[in-house]
């Protein structure tokens, strides 16, 4: 099975693509740096809870929706 | 609302209460330093994916359920 960031990172991207914007619009709704969430969404990043948490608001999916079938 | 820390760590506590085992034992199981669990616990620690994934291993719960209703 592929790596769990690897997973997450891919999982980022679906839903962020089914939002239909862009990485530096998701790095601002998730008010994180914009140069973070390349490195999210190709699995180099070990993201932590918190994190996960701004990511969930901006996507707008519970946190447990972001891991589900991961 | 409670920070996401402290959420998830009584989601752990939960889950490895309803197991019967010590914070000692879900260490051995998720193969993290024994001194991990009481910081996770207590809503200390900034918990990353990897050991998400280590903990819903060793607590037989998926990665999605760990963070359900949070």
């Amino acid at each position: 099975m592929e790596d769990i960031k690897v997973r997450f990172g891919k999982k980022v991207r679906e839903l962020r693509l089914l939002k239909e914007i862009s990485q530096e619009k998701l790095a601002e709704l998730a008010d994180l740096d914009r140069t973070y969430i390349p490195g999210i969404e190709s699995g180099k990043r070990n993201v932590s809870i918190t994190v996960m948490e701004k990511l969930s608001i901006a996507l707008e999916v519970n946190l447990s929706d972001l891991l589900k079938n991961l």
